[in-house]
């Protein structure tokens, strides 16, 4: 029987090429398959028929954006983490060793040497439906939750980023009037804008835009990658942080003290596995059940206003709040009991003065 | 002898009552020790003629402002800190006991039933020269570091901030010319402004100026106060903001991984320790030797635009960079040999994907 | 209608003495409650007489034994938690809030007097049937899960533990043959001693027997209270020792690497929290999410040998193992491909390296 | 000029061949340098020897021993860390990357298909003066530190160790008379044994041989290895074990309570770096500089015994204690004021009171 060989396919030069590279090398069949994630660009269609021509066995176009948006995109802002899902080898190359352990996995530019110029080269001289001379300067990955570009003028480090590495966020310096709306939260989650339930697909694609409009979600950072070295991204995440912002600040209304201090270390422990490849590693799952028991009436409405690359909360109420109007304020008569805070603070710094009194005994 | 009592003197009602109430309480003599930490409001020499007037035995004015910044405020730049040095009780008590175990603290507020009624009917029957007619609706500390302002309207966490609750920044919605900067900082802390080599002092107090007039800085949050109780806050922070977006930005082109990692929990540890009143607690002081450690060579220089309430990195550059333009680089022929990458991965993934071979054999 | 309260009494000097004593400070009616967690002692019954005859309007006796092991002695399993579940007031109160919020607590000897000169005095005026002769010279709480000890000799913390101070393991000094047994867990809590299924108290109970024996157990040492003071402690723990050395192996066993690094963090906190009276903490909540999923898979047999003081785990074995012998030889032809090490260790070293070079350029 | 290849030499079968080996493959140099770090086994000038008979151009034989145990495993006892230092290639490797970034490694077993048959072989061609027919079972390491023992009858977890793999300990389970000794230590390291000063070398070769008299500091364990597998180990440190038991409890004397729980957090990491081989690394560097401050005033005394594989602390005492009588005891008129714990229990428990308060509300 014919060996076959699933390529993850997205349309462009490097994956139309391994269809016929990979063919050659290895004597199989090669599958290609297309997954929407809410990358734009071309229609799927389009997408498919390239594949076809580039002399693909089969193809497949996947629409996995409302699987992407629920299953992947909501546990990060559970855990407030700004990850951005960039299709890089040793994410896609851990991921599957964990999902499929059994199959075998192919890199045909780290592992058989496909650069970018035999790329072309290939392309040519099989005369493959591929446009060669328009290249971007930058390397972009972009999805429904972000957009990340590198290389170019970006590689110096110095330099501020040029206009054209922008595409999901307009300018935050333009004047313009605000924006305004109310997310609503469910255990963590958004689940509604202004009041009107909404997909988490549908979310996400209305806050970026609306969002972007405003300038909200750049970053422009040096990052390590887990290879061990440094580089500078740009990127766009307009949803993302209007959406972990008001989550965020319900997280301060809803969760009790001690949760939220060790959940912080839980968020950097996630978002540094996610980040590494680890999505799928039992660690992940452990903290996956942390973070669904802590997000627990995570619930109410956070008013949100969308201005100048910011998005401000305003506002936030909650059924399930643990603010406490009668505790917080300090007027005479007010339920919290003043007279307590003596003990407490007494035993509070016990360890501290008890320290400091040896210190001061052995003159240190 | 005369029993003596030194007065944490802030000039107000509250501080102004205190000199007499402690003195017909306690029979002792009462010096006023008021300390300029940048929390603007009233000359000094003012304030020491009100003490005196009020009945203190002495007086005592000390411009504390350039030790404020230089000893409390570049640490909680080594730290990425967001706290707010609040005059509150805890902070007072505990660090008192750490630094003069052997002195007696007196709380008159909460130990000795001195509430606000009875202090204004104790300012009048003796006639102090404290106008007590104009109150705040906020309760509001200050100091160069940055402001808190809380109670009033702000208690209804749903209510947005009045225009009122504002001091330190501008509204960052009004249009403007950016303003632009390069800030330079020496093992962690910054030394010079455009070059200029500046004091802590004075280059907290050029930022708050710069970067406030852009609105940078404001934060409207729910917080968690040590005695177990959920209270609104408004703060304006503008050169601690302006601060540590370039500070942590340096960090990420002069700080190795693994590092990096590490001090997002020692950060978040120090903050806590600051926030709950532990500042000369013998876990601060090994947590300042590791920043101090950590900060070595985080040198360099940032570049920031101050914009529409906003303070944007756009560019770094260090003499003791780890960003390699050859390693980030993805080109043929670049210095990173790709084909490294291969046993870092398969090995990266290899408890993952060994733990996947059982999950799997065992039909989980 | 006749106020009630509720008092969980241990048939002891205190309790049954705080039985007239509340009556006569409230006015209330004292129901007594002595719940049976095996601390072994008097019959609950001969308990139950005291209480009515110290003048309880009721008195009720509950055997917790198979709950305490099932509900609270297990999870401190899966934590490998050496806390030991002390009556002290903190941990009682704390408790309570969380579980009864809207209940009073009431705490005579803390708040209304009740020491143990006056408890005496009041034991004697009032002729209750208790021995106050007798006084052990220290202070002791006991449980199936273990028995501390403290005050007395032990206050001299130079001092080694006089014999009299242990009563639930034997000198391990003295020359005995060893035991041995084989002990099964499902995911992560046993489930059989040497092939045979067992509840969690059986369990517990026999391994106390047979480990205490042996003089398994033991812990002396200085800890810190909860309000800020260090105290010295004994304790014994037959059972807890040998079934978290055979836990925690099988867990080296059983779990990933990344998992079992980070569980170390929350074993840690969670043995904090219970100790610091917070078992029915949000926190705790989330952490026991954790480790219920950490726990699938810790399956499997760990042979323990019983002697000398010892629980030492000579053999483990499970079907759903991650180790693997095929890895794990270092021979010509393993499964291990050896080569692969190399760019693994390469990219692993390299942001250190990059750092060292940088160090050595700036002559560091 | 001929390039120079300095070859880390045991005198073993292994590096006896690597010294022809990499001369034939490379035509470099060959030195050969030994270092004596407590392995034991053949005289020193006796490996020189050998080096030169096998065809190394010079050989240097280092007694590093005082060094190891000065700047390597003191800072092990200061971080109570367990690590053993075994001689594998990732250590080897990531170490002089960052000790010597610019030298090239050859690793012959790894990268050039130097197995043990091809070894072997090699040997016996060129007539090295090497014995190769007697081959223990055991890939064992050993220093002054302790001693690792894997593969041959290990491999099977469930089998319990040979009599024949243990070197440093004797059999616990044999009766004797137990050994007593006073430790001292200043600011967290050894300086004395009963009273005497000493050195780390004196004091660490004196442990071994008291403590392994008793059997004390065998280890029994499946571990995982950097590279993602997991192996069963063997480990002997008598002084480790006695040394790590002694200064971890003057610690619990002498540390305040939130260093205390933190510092556990930094040895773990501390000891994942060494164990991960990256002992030269940034983090390693500030968790030092976080160590050397948190073990200022780690100094008095601790009495052991040392019996029946057992090292027990029996007493502890130090001029630096925060250890205070008064406030540990419980007695009527005691220094701690009872009181003062109501106002601090009813604060420490209001965040998961008032949780408890919401969930009851809200029904969970």
């Amino acid at each position: 029987m014919t060996k076959r060989v699933i390529l993850a396919y997205s349309g462009g030069l490097d994956t139309s090429v391994a269809i016929g590279w990979i063919a050659e090398q290895t004597g199989a069949e090669v599958i290609a398959v297309a997954m929407d994630v809410g990358q734009g660009g071309e229609n799927m269609a389009t997408i498919r028929e390239r594949a076809l021509a580039c002399g693909a066995a089969d193809a497949e176009v996947v629409d996995a954006r409302e699987e992407f948006a629920a299953d992947y995109c909501l546990p990060a802002i559970k855990a407030n983490a700004l990850y951005m899902n960039r299709y890089d080898q040793v994410r896609f190359e851990v991921g599957l060793a964990s999902l499929a352990p059994e199959v075998t996995v192919l890199a045909p530019v780290r592992d058989s040497g496909m650069t970018r110029d035999k790329a072309i080269a290939f392309a040519e001289e099989k005369g493959l439906p591929i446009d060669v001379t328009h290249r971007s300067p930058y390397s972009i990955d972009q999805n429904l939750w972000g957009r990340s570009c590198e290389t170019g003028h970006l590689e110096d480090i110095w330099e501020a980023p040029h206009d054209d590495v922008w595409a999901y966020t307009e300018d935050p310096g333009v004047p313009r009037d605000p924006d305004g709306l109310v997310l609503s939260f469910a255990d963590g989650v958004p689940v509604a804008i202004d009041g009107v339930a909404r997909s988490p697909l549908s979310i996400i694609t209305e806050l970026n835009a609306r969002a972007g409009a405003h300038g909200v979600g750049r970053v422009d950072m040096v990052e390590d990658r887990l290879v061990g070295i440094k580089s500078r991204e740009i990127y766009e995440a307009p949803a993302a942080i209007a959406l972990i912002a008001a989550h965020s600040e319900l997280e301060s209304v809803c969760m009790e003290l001690d949760l939220a201090r060790f959940k912080r270390a839980v968020e950097q422990r996630w978002t540094e596995l996610v980040y590494d490849g680890l999505w799928y590693s039992p660690l992940k799952r452990a903290l996956d059940a942390f973070l669904a028991e802590a997000s627990r009436h995570v619930t109410g409405d956070v008013r949100l206003r969308l201005h100048g690359g910011q998005a401000v909360v305003t506002g936030r109420r909650s059924p399930v709040s643990l603010y406490d109007h009668g505790l917080a304020t300090y007027d005479t008569g007010d339920t919290f009991d003043q007279g307590l805070a003596r003990g407490f603070v007494e035993l509070w710094g016990l360890p501290s003065k008890t320290a400091a009194l040896r210190d001061q005994r052995v003159g240190d």
